[in-house]
């Protein structure tokens, strides 16, 4: 896999990246140390393609800065500690680091306990939860991620919205092959992919990605809409988003449906808290180590080795081009739109942080400084 | 919901079901405790209206305990007890023994860990696994479990068998509400669904059902492969249905893809070892139990309570139908086609096993005895 940037795009290194993103949350009062950390899981995002994850993510943290409704500096406190199972508070601050500091935990109870639990309540977006649970298993040690939000999808069949799009992840560390990582949100697709196609003005959008306002499936984009987003594969994707909303939601002890329980004045489908549960096993509990890693390499090879069906090219693990992105964007750099340069340089002026460093003569952008 | 047996279907108790799938089994050698314990489950199963998951399996059963494939008396050795995390032997009998017991570890481990993983290697066919995970729910734990299998299902835009139907359930307690029992497969439907199609000369099924053997995609009945089914949702089902054979097959010790970890010399997709994981979570450790069920209570109701899209006459929550056929099917008794009825008077003839009893005035199967 090769990076190349379309025309317009502009070319920046990770490395450069990080620091326009870190001046920009510094001089949001956000602390040095915290603004790395969350500048380093955004311009990961995006190095891996998960573009929707990464610096363009900046602006809405910049307006919740600015507005007091995200924290600057994060404090995480723990709310209840049984050994095996944790509750954290992440204080309305950044989700990144809240979210680091729960995978580090679950990861380091794991290995302590066998298996782990720990929730967090009252933070806020987390960025790609793929970030998280690949973090634990670099560790050595199985992970699920589950996290909910906003009010804005409805139950399987209704039109009452109730929950977000409830993503779940869970990571598998490997022996030689790449880690194995899933992340997805239950609902067939993200609110902008249908955002994006109305306004390319698509005629239609896939069975299944939308309802009508009144609830009717529909392949019309006009008519579809984003407060009736559908549940991949319907009731059965429905089922696991219900199970996500009961750990990320109830058992956290964080908002869940239309119930508020969150300090933030933002509710129902404005909710910026968010709840976040993470599990661990220690696979050493079951087998050696070796064994286990061994086992899943041969696996993800069988697969990958699969006779591919008539038309495909090739049979990709989860989180198997994102790894392969992850290497070539770190070689080539990250594409980026001029129209996102621009705006990360809007709102580095507006904090008086230098400006965004791009790749001489790549620099084509409209706004370019 | 009321249960009306259809023109020639067979009205049975719960009670006399019970007694006679006992009673082949202990005809076949199996020890009267256990098959008392076989035959509740499957009644069960046909008692929630599952009823591909009851009395039907009954010849199924008895074919391999007379090829000697199934072992009579379960045994259920410990191959590792890590506190928090036990490996079970299964030893190629009953899996609803095995998983029976699985599933009171799994709960006993979690109320006295917090968090708790059990895996099963070397059992077998376990019917529904929303049996299991709902008793670890009604001690007030919340349970996942996952469930591999032979091999008959590809990859995701692969052709070559690699994994079962793959199941996942979870059950999470409510307070005054019925349990949440979610349990499905991560295929789009099961085999049986298609051959069913076939069967009855459907000329098409519905998209993302099957595809052809090439792993082209089809809607038609006849062109669809039951060696080639589909994951529900595409590449979100297939990632959980790789979740699975991780977990149940990988970590369990169990077999998986291709790879045998069986003392049986049933290989591939005549594979009858299963492999099997439990998780279970105690809700306590994380908030007062009152304020948890309270909670899934009310996002139960809420949930409930959605306004319906138009044409949809009520919203389900996941278990809420077997729940009230359960209710009803208590009530009014079990309808049974003709033709099980016969195969289940065959099959205990053929072991000098008493018949199953129906209710007078219903029998009008053919094969009545």
């Amino acid at each position: 896999m090769t990076t190349q940037a379309t025309t317009g795009q502009v070319l920046v290194t990770a490395q450069d990246l990080r620091a326009a993103l870190s001046a920009i949350l510094v001089g949001h009062q956000v602390p040095s140390d915290q603004a790395e950390v969350i500048a380093e899981l955004l311009a990961e995002a995006d190095l891996r393609g998960v573009d929707s994850h990464g610096a363009h993510l900046m602006s809405m943290y910049a307006s919740r800065l600015a507005d007091g409704h995200l924290t600057p500096r994060t404090t995480v406190t723990t709310l209840a500690d049984n050994g095996s199972a944790v509750v954290l508070d992440g204080g309305l601050g950044f989700g990144q680091i809240a979210g680091l500091e729960a995978a580090k935990l679950v990861s380091a109870r794991a290995a302590e306990h066998g298996v782990a639990a720990v929730a967090v309540r009252e933070t806020t977006h987390l960025g790609a939860l793929g970030a998280y649970t690949a973090r634990v298993a670099a560790e050595g040690r199985i992970c699920l991620c589950v996290q909910n939000g906003p009010t804005f999808v409805p139950p399987f069949g209704g039109i009452t919205p109730l929950m977000s799009t409830n993503p779940l992840s869970y990571a598998i560390p490997a022996g030689e092959e790449p880690t194995i990582v899933y992340d997805i949100a239950t609902t067939a697709v993200a609110g902008n992919k249908l955002l994006l196609a109305k306004k390319r003005g698509d005629p239609t959008i896939p069975p299944g990605w939308a309802n009508d306002t009144s609830g009717r499936p529909t392949t019309d984009t006009q008519a579809a809409s984003v407060r009736h987003l559908q549940w991949f594969g319907g009731h059965k994707g429905f089922g696991l988003a219900l199970l996500v909303e009961l750990l990320a939601g109830v058992l956290a002890g964080s908002s869940f449906g239309t119930t508020e329980r969150t300090a933030s004045p933002l509710h129902g489908d404005a909710r910026i808290a968010k709840g976040v549960v993470f599990i661990a096993i220690d696979p050493e509990r079951f087998a050696q180590r070796e064994v286990f890693t061994a086992a899943v390499d041969t696996l993800i090879r069988e697969i990958r080795g699969s006779e591919p069906a008539v038309g495909v090219d090739r049979i990709w693990l989860p989180g198997e081009p994102e790894h392969e992105r992850q290497k070539a964007r770190s070689r080539d750099g990250i594409p980026l739109s001029p129209v996102l340069v621009d705006e990360l340089r809007r709102l580095a002026a507006a904090v008086g942080a230098p400006p965004l460093r791009v790749r001489a003569g790549d620099d084509t952008a409209p706004g370019g400084a």
